[in-house]
């Protein structure tokens, strides 16, 4: 619930600052701006109906562009009878001790227990197997808008939750070259879509084997930095080679008549990123929302001064049907229960990019004075062209915030080439590390259990590493990039 | 999988005719048009990507209109715990017996077993208690896209399955009048929305006691007439009273400064939609799309003669991309493993509103000839001015789809004003039959004993009837919809 109190400050002393503690300002950030709230269901949470309109507008990016990819959507059952779920090894040792059973429906005990979908490879994979037959039934490009559970000890609302919300792409192709161009496209279209849309810039690249999703050949996945420096995995793309295939009996006549598995890809990117949002652009007020994933790009606020209702309210109202009109998702907050400074402060907290002023002074003046929520400037625009310069600055709003973020980024990045150099980089100012490792699993164990720090993945098309692995010495495999993560 | 077989016949034959058995029609549509299938989970269906596009346009059309009317879109836990579902008592007792339950998560027994949702009062319910403190704060006015689990014995692809995919609306007012009010306003909504994106004409009214929502104060529906003259359920909205807020203590600081109860209302429409749009329009030769949900509007079929490569798959481009952006949705057909003749039974039998021929003769004669899918005729239609009067003929498509089936139910609707008539009626040619009813549960049950028909709802804004229960001959209360139905 919004807060009645008439004091602009109740607002913000209400949210911890970043600096005193980030983990704070996010849940406090989340809560008061109304995007989530906790639920009586252990680890899932209640996505609000302004945290759920950003993740939308995420939705609808990323949607057009998997369609315009040649992708189409289809639904499959939430349920998947155990037993499919163990016919892929690994995928069912990864899994299974994060999913929940459903043992009784319509009164009666279950023969088979069936699995709440923690992903969809498994009965996807079922069905796949009914509809290919030839070479020409390939490529199957699906994807499915869905909830999944996996239980969670710690849960923290967007970025781990039992339940989420995702899209999970699913495909099968006739050869190993085309799923690795398709795991690799769509991990180009995951980079595309967050940076353009979230203004959150990422590092697209390959996992280490053990930290690589449980029944594929390759994972690649693009990394993001938060505010405090840590890093969060906003999506995945796996090539699954034949794995899930030969699991499930994926086999198709080739051109050549001979019967062979196909190759299979999958890849999904979740609500976690409403957090990456959050945690990339916030400031000690609340949210800074980029303008494409804005529920409102544009507040406009009318100052209740002298007459107001018959020449400010009228006003506002003929600019804010202009701003729609031209394509701007705008708020008029008329209330009059709170005052503007109240309003100010909601708003900031709420992350709308551009707050629109409108009172008798401005009226007289023939201009409205905007405040920009990134760079908090204030500025009087004349109403003439308005609808014009308000799309200009929004594009700016946009462009400012990637900048930031990615400035933000590079003064995070550091590189190390030596244990010492790592360890202490690690301990210092939080972010990315760059450095050579051997390929080993047993470096990357010891390196996290000394620093805490994981390989989030290693950047594609690297020229071959020169350097030794900061952990054993041994020549480098390739630069990782390291940080403390989500 | 499409059919490989080059036999255009091949197709229609494995259609069994409506007139001979009308569910194995339906059956034979979905799963030749692959609307659906079958899937490994008891009684739950996967839905293909045609259908799920068929979907997709059903939910953005009344997405539109739910947001349009004040309300926004929300996410809430698919897991309900077994004790919220039991505070309110009728809602318990009608849907516990259909409920799935999970009893073990992340390896371990769950000390209360959760509910899949059924449908979800009970966790919005609980969330409204802790949002709403003031009147201020109302009214609330939240709708959720989700899946729901309600265990089935008799299960059919689309009309009732185990898992489906809806939306539910919930709200919380002030005043009981402010609920009727909102309660009416959806039903208006739903109608408005099936009519005019479905081609689908239906009767909206109230339902009787013993078919209204385990919890409601009143139910209202719309009911639509499908091909085998059975009645479909489409949409329902709920007058909830103030059940659920009594159950769930969600109470408001009124104006008056008292503390008060909200009064709510739910209401939902599902994917059986689109098993309603296949039974009211679909013919022997399968699907016939209204234009409005039609996942391709047009089809482009080239007709391969001579040199069609270098002349007619060119030009059947350029009429693509015309259409594309006069915001028609197109698909040509290019492929080259298939005759024409093929193509046409595929698309025909996809129910695809028009089809495009193009050939060398065409080329000449500059036109294309099109066929229309609702009532068969082909047409040459030039070049010149082609976007426009394909748009048209869409238009016109979808207008008669609606007119067809308005004059379809007027046909098999009929009156009946003693027991005899309507027995007849019922044994006769099927459809709803109007007649006067006391009112009396008991009456209604014996109806539906003797001739399987129940009561589909009172149309709303009747007059008083004048005359006597078909079934006792007392004073009758309304004059009731009574039809077989799904």
């Amino acid at each position: 619930m919004a807060n009645k109190s008439n004091k602009p400050d109740a607002f913000v002393t209400e949210i911890t600052p970043q600096s005193q503690d980030f983990s704070r300002w996010y849940l406090d950030v989340v809560r008061r701006a109304e995007l989530a709230d906790y639920s009586p269901v252990k680890g899932c949470m209640v996505i609000r109906p302004y945290g759920y309109a950003i993740w939308e507008l995420i939705q609808q990016a990323l949607d057009r562009r998997i369609k315009a990819t040649g992708h189409v959507n289809a639904y499959f059952p939430l349920f998947i009878p155990e037993g499919l779920l163990h016919k892929e090894a690994e995928h069912v040792e990864g899994f299974a001790p994060q999913v929940a059973y459903v043992t009784h429906g319509g009164g009666e005990e279950l023969e088979e227990r069936l699995v709440v979908r923690p992903t969809s490879e498994a009965i996807i994979g079922t069905m796949y197997a009914k509809w290919v037959q030839s070479w020409r039934d390939l490529p199957i490009l699906i994807n499915q808008w869905a909830n999944v559970v996996r239980w969670e000890k710690v849960t923290r609302p967007f970025l781990r939750t039992t339940e989420f919300l995702w899209q999970e792409g699913h495909t099968a192709h006739e050869t190993e070259a085309e799923a690795e161009e398709e795991t690799r496209k769509i991990l180009d279209l995951y980079k595309e879509t967050v940076e353009t849309e979230m203004a959150v810039p990422v590092v697209a690249g390959i996992k280490s084997e053990s930290e690589k999703f449980a029944g594929a050949l390759r994972t690649y996945s693009i990394e993001a930095l938060m505010g405090d420096g840590r890093a969060l995995q906003a999506g995945t793309s796996h090539n699954l080679g034949q794995n899930f295939a030969k699991a499930f009996d994926i086999t198709f006549q080739a051109r050549d008549k001979s019967v062979q598995h196909v190759w299979g890809t999958s890849w999904g990117m979740t609500t976690r990123l409403v957090g990456a949002a959050i945690m990339v652009h916030g400031d000690d007020s609340g949210l800074v929302l980029p303008p494409r994933v804005a529920p409102y790009q544009v507040v406009i606020v009318p100052i209740p001064r002298g007459n107001w209702q018959e020449t400010v309210l009228p006003k506002a109202r003929e600019i804010q049907q202009q701003l729609v009109a031209g394509g701007v998702r705008v708020n008029l907050d008329d209330r009059d229960a709170y005052t503007p400074g109240w309003k100010f402060a909601e708003w900031e907290l709420r992350g709308v990019p551009l707050r629109l002023e409108i009172g008798p002074k401005d009226l007289e003046k023939s201009q409205v004075l905007v405040a920009r929520r990134d760079t908090r400037e204030k500025l009087g625009v004349p109403m003439d062209g308005l609808v014009g310069r308000i799309g200009a600055l929004l594009d700016e709003i946009q462009q400012n915030l990637l900048a930031r973020a990615m400035a933000f980024r590079d003064e995070h990045t550091q590189r190390a080439d030596t244990y010492d150099a790592f360890k202490q980089a690690m301990e210092g100012r939080p972010g990315f590390v760059i450095a050579p490792w051997c390929g080993s699993a047993a470096c990357e164990a010891q390196i996290k259990t000394d620093t805490q720090a994981t390989i989030r993945n290693m950047p594609l098309d690297q020229s071959t590493p020169t350097g030794r692995c900061i952990r054993c010495d041994n020549a480098a495999q390739a630069e990782a990039w390291f940080a403390k993560a989500y």
